[in-house]
C-alpha cells in the first residue's frame, strides 16, 4: 500500500518538528561549554549534567550536526558559532603528540584515554568538513582533508595502530569501509574531494565481496582477511543495526550517482537480510546482536533494544522505500518508526531514552554518555527532511 | 528465625548433591581436551559446543576446581587427570615469551589476545598451588609461588603493565587488592607461603581505608589512589556482587585467623552495605552495577542478573551467618538462594544460566563462554559444603 504523498508530507512535518523543536533544543544551547570550548552532552533524562568528561566522538559529531544544521536548514549563527566551539575543541585539545587523537578527554581538554581506532578522526573529518562549508575557511579544509588521507592511511596500512588481537586468527569489520564511506560521502558533499569516489568503490566493493553473503541472505560484522566467515562466537557474531547503516551509506551512494541501480539492488539485499536477522518479531524493534546460525552470543546484553539501530533503520527504510517504490519498504518504516517514537521517545523532556530492554521498557535514563550524544537521532531526522524535501519536490 | 541445625543439615546435602550429581557432571569429563590438552568451555545449555576456543582464565579456574575437589572431596583420579590436563596446557601454551600470560587461545594454544592485566595468572597461581598440594610435585609448587611473586610486582609496581587510561585521572579498582587476598589464601592454604599472611593484611588495610566508606555506606568499585571518590561516571559505578565477594574473601580471612572480631566487622559491613545497594527489591536478586549517588550507569546492561553475584551472595551471607548467629544473615541467604536456584537453574540440562534480565527471564542460554565457566557456582556449592560440614562438627 505504500505511503501516499500526503503522508509522505506528514512524515516531513513530523520529523521536521521533532528536530528542531524538541531533539535540537533538548541539547543546545545548554550544552555550549563557553568557559572551556566544546560540548558538556553527558546529561540525564531531564537534562541535568552527570559527567562533564568529553568523549571525542560526540564532540564531533556534535560539531557536524550544528555545522550541518547551518548549512542545510537555516544561516543561524548560533548554530554556527556552536559548530566552531566544537570545531575549536578538537584542535586544541583531542590531538596527541602522535598526531592520533583522543577518545575521552576531561572538561578542560586533558586526555583520559586514547583507543585503537580512529573514529575519533573519522568524524572529526565529517565535522571539518561541514564547518569548512559553512564557513568557507580553507585552513579547516585542508586539515580535514589532511585528517581524511591519514583515515585512509589507518585503514589500508596493517600493523599501523597497535592491534587488539595476535595474527593467530586476523579478523576485519564492516565498521571500517562503511565509516569510511560515510567519511568520504561528507567530504566530497560538503568542500569536494577528487579522491572520494575511487575510495568509496573500493569500500563497497570490500563490503559487497567480503561482507555480504547471499548464500546464507546475511551480512557479516566480521569476516577473515579473504571474506570467509570464522566459525567462532567472535565471528559469528551479527549486528544488524550497523549492517542496516551500511546499507543506507549504499543507498545514498546510489541516489548521488543518479540512482545507480547496481547499488539500489545492493543496499536494499543488506536492508532485507538484516532487517529479517534483527527485527524482533515478539517484541517488535532491531536486536542488538544476534549469532548467525542462532548460537549464544557473548554479549550478554544482545537482546537490548538500543537507540541508535532504530534511527539507522528508519533512514534505510525511508530511503529504499523514495529509491524504489516498494511498498514493502514503507511497512517496515513504518513499523520502525511507530515502535521507536513511541518506546525511546521522553515526551516528558524531549529526545530519546537508549537503552531498553528487549520488552521495550526502560534500561535507564541517560540521554548523553560516552557513546550517546546529539547524533543519531538529530542526524536520522535531519536525514529524512532532506530526502523527504527532495523526493515531494520532484512527485 | 535463623536456621536449625536440621535445616543447615539439608542445606549440605542439597550443595553436595547439586555440586556432585549436578554442576560438576554438567563439565566432566566431556569437557576434557585429550586431544590438544586443557578444556573445551565454551557450551551451549544442553551441552553442545558454542566455540572450542580457550578462554585462559577459565582453564585455571577448572584446574583449581579438579585439583580442589581432589584434595577435599574424594581421591578421585579422574579428577587429579582431569586437572593435569590443564596444569600442562597453562604451562605450555599460555605463557608469552615476555613471561605474561594470554587472555584467549585456540584450541591449539595459539594466541588469540593478550590483555592488560593479570588476572590469567592469579588464576593461574591457584590453580597449581592446588594441584601442587594434590600431587606433591615441588616444581609446580616452585612455579606457583613464582608466579604470585610476579602478580606481586604487576600489583605494587604501577606502569610496570601497559595502561589504558592516562594519569590525568587515575583510578585503581578494587579488584586487585581483592583477588590477591584470595590468590594468597589458596596459594597458603594449599601449600604453605610465608609471604602470604602479611600481604594479605595489607591489602585488606587498602581495602578498608581507600575502598570502604563508612559516611554513606559503600564499598566503591573505583577510587583515586589517595581513596577518595571520583565523581565521574566511572568513578562512580558500584559492582555489588564484586564487593560481596569481597566481603567473603575477609571473612574467610577472620575464620582462618580464629574469629578475628575485626575482621568479620569489617566483612560483614562491607556485606551489609552492598546488600542494601545491590539488592533488586522490585524483581529480587542482585543488580549488575549502581551509580553511588543513584545517576546513570554507562553500562546499559547495568540492571541484568549474572550467576556470579549470586554465587557470591550466597557464599557472603552464609559465611556471614555461621560467624555471628546473625538472624539478618540467614534470612537473606535464604532470599538469594532460592531466588538464583529458582531462576538461574537449568533443570532440564544441569548448571545454571549466566544472564538473566532485570525481571528475572533469560536473556541467552550460553553455560560457558571467554568469562563463564566451571568456577564460581561449582566453587559456590564446595565453599558452602566445606562452611556446613565444619559448622556441624562444631554444633
Amino acid at each position: 500500500m505504500g505511503y501516499s504523498i500526503k503522508e509522505l508530507k506528514e512524515l516531513k512535518e513530523f520529523y521536521q518538528n521533532q528536530l528542531l523543536n524538541d531533539t535540537v533544543p533538548f541539547w543546545f544551547p545548554r550544552s555550549l561549554d563557553t568557559e572551556f570550548g566544546g560540548y558538556l552532552l553527558m546529561r540525564d533524562q531531564d537534562g541535568s549534567l552527570i559527567d562533564d568528561d568529553k568523549a571525542v566522538w560526540i564532540q564531533g559529531r556534535a560539531a557536524w550536526l550544528l555545522a550541518t544544521l547551518y548549512n542545510t536548514v537555516e544561516l543561524k549563527k548560533e548554530w554556527l558559532d556552536g559548530a566552531k566551539l566544537g570545531i575549536d575543541f578538537l584542535n586544541n585539545h583531542c590531538f596527541d603528540t602522535d598526531g592520533q587523537m583522543f577518545f575521552h578527554v576531561t572538561r578542560e581538554g586533558k586526555p583520559i584515554r586514547k583507543r585503537r581506532y580512529y573514529f575519533s578522526e573519522t568524524f572529526a573529518v565529517t565535522a571539518m568538513s561541514a564547518y569548512a562549508k559553512a564557513t568557507g575557511d580553507d585552513s579547516i579544509a585542508f586539515k580535514a582533508r589532511l585528517l581524511f588521507e591519514k583515515c585512509i592511511e589507518y585503514s589500508s596500512t596493517p600493523g599501523l595502530l597497535q592491534a587488539k588481537f595476535t595474527t593467530t586468527r586476523p579478523l576485519k569489520g564492516i565498521g571500517v569501509p562503511m565509516i569510511m564511506i560515510n567519511t568520504a560521502q561528507q567530504l566530497r558533499e560538503n568542500i569536494g574531494d577528487p579522491r572520494c569516489n575511487e575510495w568509496i568503490d573500493k569500500w563497497i566493493n570490500e563490503i559487497e565481496t567480503d561482507f555480504v553473503k547471499d548464500d546464507i541472505q546475511c551480512v557479516m560484522e566480521q569476516v577473515a582477511p579473504d571474506g570467509s566467515i570464522v566459525d567462532h562466537i567472535d565471528g559469528r557474531t551479527l549486528n544488524p543495526g550497523h549492517a542496516i547503516e551500511g546499507a543506507w551509506f549504499i543507498l545514498h551512494e546510489a541516489k548521488y550517482r543518479n540512482n545507480d541501480p547496481r547499488l539500489i539492488a545492493l543496499g536494499c539485499k543488506m536492508l532485507d537480510y538484516m532487517w529479517e536477522r534483527g527485527w524482533d518479531k515478539e517484541y517488535g524493534g532491531i536486536l542488538y546482536f544476534r549469532d548467525v546460525y542462532d548460537k549464544p552470543v557473548q554479549e550478554y546484553w544482545q537482546d537490548m533494544k538500543f537507540w541508535w539501530p532504530h534511527n539507522e533503520a528508519i533512514i534505510a527504510t525511508l530511503l529504499a522505500y523514495t529509491l524504489t517504490g516498494d511498498e514493502k519498504y514503507a511497512t517496515w518504516h513504518k513499523m520502525v518508526h511507530d515502535y521507536s517514537y513511541e518506546k525511546f521517545l521522553d515526551k516528558e523532556n524531549g529526545e530519546w531514552f537508549g537503552y531498553l530492554h528487549r520488552d521495550g521498557s526502560k534500561a535507564q535514563t541517560a540521554k548523553g554518555n560516552l557513546f550517546k550524544g546529539p547524533f543519531h537521532l538529530p542526524r536520522q531526522e535531519w536525514y529524512c527532511l532532506q530526502i523527504l524535501k527532495e523526493y515531494l519536490k520532484k512527485a
